[in-house]
Formats: structure tokens, sequence, C-alpha cells
């Protein structure tokens, strides 16, 4: 049985949550919140204390790009993480992104705004300025990030790009990001969390 | 004709760098300064305006990571980037580490005392120093941060802590961390850079 330890508010974890939906396979989800993160027993699971963690069988795997990657080798070889070295490439373009740009951007925006993180905001901002002109102009030309179908970059990128309102970050501004985000969300089986709801495909 | 824009003292352009030597694949530098990389050509090549560039035919490539997971699928298929579904996931984790927590902490720090970039010292030290501690634990344990051999984790996540005494940090303080680095530079045809000279196997 899979486990995810997760939190319902996490961008993150919901990256693992719509790849584990759209596979088709069940889950356990393990309610993580931050005083359970302080605990041993996370620890054991993962010295970053961080969430999302997946385990599944003698596999334990922390973050949430891994995961995916893990996922897409096991379930969809050759298609989810790329069909070809150079679709490999531009997928682990936006996997960095994701990790960097994205995580320390709009992501530590909303975690300031939301839940009261500290940050550095002006770095903060000035991530986010430089880096959704580059998405945006790219989306504005490519229905999903890599190739002409879903791929994990899709599923590393969305969540927090689709929560940017969280972090007062205004969205109309980027129509190519919002249009990309609501077709991830009109994809049958595509679970809603709370301010990314599912949308009707068009 | 593969072309490579970089800088010498780039660690970002080493981890290519090194995967290039390790292949055996010659390249053609293209050294490519602050200045350089405000031109109009440059933005052409990459939006985000950072190095290194990777062109190869009608393949143009930026980020680190990227490159190296068209490398390694490319050329050591099934190897360097993972064997198993496991271990792409592993991989996977690296490289995300390697393009935030490392960016963020050891190459932010270094930016700011060799090159006098404006960073965000306190978020470059916190980072830093929640990351030195599982890595060093890591390595401790296993010659290789993925399987028992050489992968582009290793390549990704291994420059910026080989020169983190040019950021302050203290290597000695994480020995695990300076015998990786060492065994590094003591693969055959490691290709040395100013702070990483190359190490006489043991």
């Amino acid at each position: 049985m899979i486990q995810l330890f997760a939190t319902p508010l996490s961008g993150n974890a919901h990256k693992v949550r719509m790849a584990l939906a759209f596979l088709d396979l069940s889950w356990d989800e393990r309610p993580t919140d931050a005083a359970a993160r302080q605990s041993d027993a996370f620890a054991a699971l993962t010295p970053m204390r961080q969430i999302p963690v997946y385990v599944e069988g003698d596999l334990t795997l922390r973050d949430s790009q891994a995961i995916l990657t893990y996922l897409a080798a096991r379930h969809r070889p050759g298609d989810w993480g790329g069909r070809t070295p150079e679709e490999r490439g531009e997928i682990a373009l936006w996997l960095s992104h994701a990790a960097n740009e994205i995580a320390n951007g709009p992501a530590a925006l909303r975690l300031a705004r939301q839940f009261g993180a500290t940050i550095a905001q002006d770095q903060a901002q000035a991530v986010a300025a430089r880096f959704l002109p580059v998405i945006e102009a790219h989306l504005a030309q490519h229905r999903w990030l890599v190739g002409d179908r879903l791929t994990i970059a899709d599923l590393a990128a969305s969540p927090y790009l689709a929560l940017a309102g969280e972090a007062d970050i205004d969205l109309a501004r980027w129509p190519a990001i919002g249009e990309w985000t609501d077709r991830i969300a009109a994809l049958p089986g595509f679970p809603a969390m709370p301010g990314w709801p599912a949308q009707t495909a068009n």
C-alpha cells in the first residue's frame, strides 16, 4: 500500500496526489502537520522534515519532483518522463524550475501570506518577477510544457501557479498560465484541492 | 558540434564540463560573461539569461540539471540517469537539491563572497545549515549519492560543495563531503577548475 505523508493545502503534496489520481492508484494519506514534522518518527522518514514523503514497501522517497520521476518511470515509462533524450532534458528543466524558481517565488510568497512564514520577501518577489514571464511566454506557444501531452513537468510546475492568487500574484496578468492550469484541472480524474477546483473540459 | 555557453568559474557550467569530459565528447566553449548575458543574442538562447546553455544542432537547452539529464539519456541510457525507477527517483531528489538547496545555500554564498552578488545572506546561511548535515550523513554511509557508481546526481551536487571554501564554509566540518568531492576529482578524465584541482586516486 502506498502511503503519502502530506497536508491538504500543500501544493508539493498535490503534485503527487495528481500523479496518483491520474494513474488510478489508491493511497493512504497520512496527514502530517507542522507538529508531526518535528517528531523523531518523521525525521526517520526524511532528514529534511518536509512533506511530501512517499512510502511504498521498501522505498521511502522525499521531494515532490523525485516522487513524480519515480512514478513516471514505474508506471508511464517512456511517456510521462519523456520519450526522447531531448524531452527528458526539457522535462528536467521544468523540474528544476519547480524546485527553485517556483518554490522560492510563488510558493514562498504564498507560505508567507497564507501561513505566516518568515521569508526573504524582496528576493521571493524578484524570483517570481523573473520567472513568470518566462513560463507565460512558453505557454503562450505550447498547450503543455513539453511535447503535446501531459508530462510530469506539468504536474511539478502547476500547483503553485494555480494557487498564485493566494500569493497576491494577479493571475489576470498571466493568461496563458491560467489557461494551462485550467486545462490540467479539466483532465479526467483531476483531484481538486482548496483554491484549485476542477474545471469542465472545453 | 556541441557549444557550451559558460564561464570558467561557474560551478553550474562545470557540471556539464565534467559530463562532457567523462563522456569523451569534444565541445566548443563559448565564454559568456555578465555583459554578454545581457545581449539580445544570448536572450534568444535562454530567456533566463543564465549560463550554462548547451547547443547541439537543433537542440538548445538551459539549466545544468536539464543538460545532465539529456546527456545521460543520450549517452549513458539506463546508467547515469538511473537503472531502475527507484534509482531514477533518487537521482531526481539530488537534482532537486542541486537546483534548490545547493544553488540557494553554498552557491549563493560563494556568489556573494567571490563575486559581490547581493543575496539574502541569512536565508542562504540557513539553507546551507539545514542541507549540509543531510548530505554529509548520506555520504558518510555511501561512496556515491545513488547506487554504487557515478551518476548525474554526483555531477549535479558536487561542484558548489567542492568550492564551498570559497563561500566561507569550513569543509573540515564535513569530511564525508570532502572525501566524495576528492573521489570525483580522482576519476580518469576529471577536468580541473580553479578551486577544484584533480586528485590522485587512492
